[in-house]
């Protein structure tokens, strides 16, 4: 049985309603996307305020402790406690973290976009990962998942400004979390995959962001093969997409794809053998 | 005459090609935007690692320090150098940054796809920010704007996975950056505004990104009153537009817009007086 913490379930309204006027001079109530400060206290040691829609503030504040590295399980984490009366996240351990002073000592703020702080580390890390081999996704499967997020009712429909990432195995979406970051989309899902006991190997990670250096690296941390974007890419993503062997798909709009890194994972439907890429 | 610090001139390659496949098995060379780290030594005394597209990395790291609040003026800064052999950035300040230690130690984290680090302290800020009433934008003036905008030869156009940011006056764009990430964008443009001894009081500011708090923050505090976004924006963006006054128009698309702030300072063609908003 999977360890579990005592969480608070704390959500935060999706949208808010504001007025507007267009170019016509016509006055109209838009609905805009929440953006809400959440400040997340390790055993009373404030760690860092992140800027959130709201919806998944317990796995967000989980997953970002996996993701930094500040946890290397769930069974460490004794309580996650969402209180939006303080903006405030507390996260108990069950016996504190060794060498959390020296661990945030030596982190860097990076950006490109991501919450970072860790950068440096993870680009150590990469070459030790091993993503499976032997999995394989067909493009008609890939097809079906696309259009499985295309209508999956979003935030970004109503209201724009936010980034979806979605966890899926095969064409079936496990995990659809939308936030004002991407990293904390993805981040909110790597918590909740710790939550859930969700391994992922056999997953595909879908993000209506850009494949930058740190999105590559967190997918390929969680274990997923296959990644990907509605977006485009930057080198040092596709760098480390080809390092570390992910099947990466860009552009990923309607019938249109691009296959960048890790073709021999993705089976094209008029192909009997993989695209290569 | 304005100080000036001394300068590298380093730039990177903006983008690179890179093969993929297509939907159809087709192989295509495809230009996607380049991504680089960017390490700042503010003294020796290391800073943060910037994800960047590196076109523009001396005003890029000005700006960081101006928007970050380290230095309060172009005076203080007497050489910045930028060596992409090791990825590096060295500032040196003229008499060395006042309680360098205790601003860093201060620095709270936060994202929502910003760099943030300073947000909690700007927060406190925003409410001393005063800008100009009785500047005005018309529509037509407007519409050029986005017109010389849409046509500018960007990264964007050819790889995409880049924001881009103008500073304009009237219709004319002063400046274009495109980085990885908004922040570095906006960052960039606040250092090139210090560089050459740009007032923020009669200009507009454009960004491709998302009006999120970080963005409307930094934009009152470059003292620009008019704020343009292709994108959607935030509820915390909204709010702080709204307290500092700022004209806030997003959804720029085509002859499509929607304003949201500071209307008395938008002034429509067909109208004889200020929009109401």
């Amino acid at each position: 049985m999977n360890h579990r913490p005592r969480l608070s379930h704390a959500t935060r309204p999706a949208t808010v309603e504001v007025h507007s006027s267009n170019e016509r001079g016509e006055h109209l109530v838009t609905p805009i996307a929440g953006e809400y400060p959440l400040t997340i206290y390790l055993d009373k040691r404030e760690l860092v305020t992140l800027m959130t829609l709201g919806q998944h503030p317990e796995a967000l504040a989980i997953g970002y402790l996996r993701n930094q590295r500040l946890v290397a399980s769930l069974n460490e984490i004794e309580s996650v406690q969402v209180d939006w009366e303080v903006d405030s996240c507390a996260i108990s351990t069950v016996a504190g973290i060794a060498g959390l002073e020296s661990k945030l000592a030596k982190r860097t703020v990076t950006t490109g976009c991501g919450q970072g702080t860790v950068f440096g580390n993870l680009m150590d890390e990469i070459d030790s990962i091993r993503l499976p081999a032997d999995r394989t996704l067909d493009e008609t499967t890939y097809y079906r998942l696309m259009d499985n997020v295309r209508r999956y009712d979003s935030v970004y429909k109503t209201a724009g400004a936010v980034h979806g990432c979605a966890l899926a195995k095969d064409d079936e979406i496990l995990m659809f979390v939308e936030d004002v970051g991407r990293h904390n989309a993805v981040d909110a899902i790597a918590g909740q995959m710790w939550l859930d006991d969700i391994d992922g190997a056999d997953k595909i990670f879908y993000t209506t962001g850009r494949l930058t250096s740190e999105m590559v690296i967190k997918c390929a941390q969680m274990g997923i093969p296959f990644l990907v974007s509605r977006s485009g890419l930057t080198h040092m993503g596709h760098e480390i997409a080809r390092r570390v062997g992910i099947t990466m798909i860009g552009r990923a709009t309607g019938k249109h794809y691009l296959l960048f890194t890790g073709g021999q994972r993705f089976v094209r439907a008029a192909a009997a053998s993989p695209a290569s890429a």
